[in-house]
């Protein structure tokens, strides 16, 4: 157990960021909901895994909808509260442990406001290891967790309890619901035992989260390469490097979807990187190729700064490196690739991890 | 306080469709639920609403959504008790009654289900006095009663539960939740006390019901005219006779949207009238003339047979009378035209009670 100060925020809500492969959220706003959080209530204890009792309720905290309404439509605060609150009531007795559900700029930092509101501990964990856009897309999925009883609350004052057969029930209706509140809800699921959560989850993200930011932070300082610190870091592999040339977007069904087209650079110079995305980066094409896809990390830097640029904020005229991250491997197996692979998002090629595309050859 | 058998039920579905001017569910369909669950757990106590203690809880239990769906498929007939019992663990306390929302074949028959089976007493009274196709077009709205805490249940085994700042969001929520469970629900909503129903709702509706079902039967069997009686027993006026020609209509977001057009007989023998419906007919127009709108009942009726003919029954060739008569006062205040009047519905005309645009020379 340690605890979580202000100072702390800056570099987790980075490497979440990166970890969210561009969606999860806009890392500003959600350091500062969490900053203003501990200003009031005072620091967050974060507790590894295993020292969660097994007999622990714990309640996965998070945001649900486009990430590009949310920077427009910053949270009150509260709405989370009322959600986790919500669901607590429901369940008739209280929550001991939040955690968060994804890493992800927004995502990582949310549950830190709750932890510090409600005074109780957040898990060191999460249940992506990265960042997914459906609300089936995690880890205790496989295990059976149930997503419900799950609760939504919206700034204005509404909420919603769900109770559904399955976990992609639970998807559909949240969305609707979601897409209702306004295109963004703060929501609580996933309750899950102490015993269900270390069996279930990724655990150590947040650590893994504040420790990426760090590095990106003191080799910056150190005028050295925090690209190339992140990709040692993650084992990754540098896929590309180029200017974005153009990015067509939409906000469709409560998703933030799109494409960017990066101009190649350097080595890669002459060369296209398309990057399709539905709030996170999932499919990165080269000239016609399939170099990276889901359930691996494709995460877009800022090619100097080593910042991770989230799915809203790629911008005509970025100098970015594209990495790509071996996912968790449970992501790998049948049930993960049904969960979250490239068909179930619509693209007809065959999932092959990052290390065997690239080998040890490539990389950077 | 009196028990309804199996046999009452013919009748009453009848009225009941009668006042549902074309919506609130297929009275056959109603009442073939409404006898399983009699046959099962025996009689229904039916009371009057004086007789309901003040500290009462009375919970109203009603299908939402597309009636043209329904027909298809048939409810299970535990998807409303789920719907019931999700909102008593909510309320954390024991639902003492039931009553009706809305009078409508399915819709006045569903609650005698829902009081079979959890063997409580029927509050002999409704929300409207009438049907209408959204939520917080109800009486209770305009006493400031809360549709939520709210409960939905599909055939599938899914729940939600609303807590809604108002009765507008209450409709959205469950509108899009209605959709996604197949566009119908079964639900639970607007918990009162004994003395919130005493003062907010119609009471009197399933009385009602049952003595215009009983008067069509009966005037039938006498060979009389029962389009003539029922107009009698309502004070209503027949505005229009005549052959449906030709219906168009749309199941749009989760309604049963269309209009009919009739084209006139005998004394009508030239003129058309044209009867627009969402789930219920909302106005009628001669020639281009409105001649009854919203919140008025325009009821549809074969004119032989005086039974009435719903939005989704209308077919070309059926011969029908088509009579308007005056709604319960309190729709006819500003705040009851706001819920529930023609511009509500996008229809930019003025409200004018029936009995005005007829009066007393016009009735037949």
């Amino acid at each position: 157990m340690r605890r979580v100060t202000e100072s702390d925020l800056d570099d987790l809500a980075i490497g979440a960021a990166i970890l969210g492969t561009g969606g999860g959220g806009n890392p500003y706003i959600g350091v500062l909901l969490a900053k203003q959080a501990i200003r009031a209530h005072g620091p967050v204890e974060l507790v590894e895994g295993g020292e969660v009792p097994e007999d622990a309720l714990v309640v996965p905290s998070a945001m649900m909808g486009a990430p590009t309404v949310m920077v427009e439509k910053i949270p009150r605060g509260d709405e989370i509260i009322r959600a986790f609150e919500a669901l607590q009531e429901h369940l008739g007795r209280p929550i001991t442990h939040t955690v968060s559900i994804e890493a992800g700029g927004l995502n990582s930092t949310t549950p830190f406001g709750v932890a510090a509101r409600m005074g109780i501990p957040l898990v060191d964990a999460d249940g992506m290891g990265r960042a997914f856009p459906e609300i089936q897309m995690v880890t205790p999925t496989m295990y059976g967790v149930s997503a419900t009883p799950m609760a939504l609350a919206d700034e204005k004052g509404n909420t919603v309890i769900l109770e559904t057969i399955d976990n992609r029930w639970t998807e559909r209706f949240a969305r609707s619901i979601t897409i209702d509140m306004g295109c963004t809800a703060m929501i609580a699921l996933y309750a899950l035992s102490g015993r269900q959560l270390k069996e279930s989850m990724v655990t150590g993200t947040l650590g893994l989260a504040e420790e990426l930011g760090r590095i990106v932070r003191e080799t910056r300082a150190a005028h050295g390469d925090p690209v190339q610190a992140v990709l040692q870091r993650l084992s990754a592999f540098r896929i590309f490097a180029g200017k974005i040339a153009d990015v067509e977007r939409r906000t469709e069904a409560g998703f933030a979807k799109g494409e960017a087209r990066i101009e190649g650079l350097g080595a890669d110079g002459g060369a296209t990187l398309a990057l399709r995305f539905q709030n996170e980066h999932l499919v990165a094409v080269r000239d016609g190729e399939v170099v990276a896809s889901v359930p691996d990390l494709i995460i877009v830097l800022d090619a100097e700064t080593g910042e991770p640029i989230t799915t809203e904020e790629l911008r005509y005229g970025y100098r970015v490196s594209v990495l790509a991250a071996p996912c968790d491997p449970r992501w790998r197996t049948d049930a993960g690739l049904e969960l979250a692979g490239p068909r179930y998002f619509g693209y007809e090629i065959d999932y092959l991890p990052v290390e065997e595309r690239f080998g040890a050859a490539a990389r950077a």
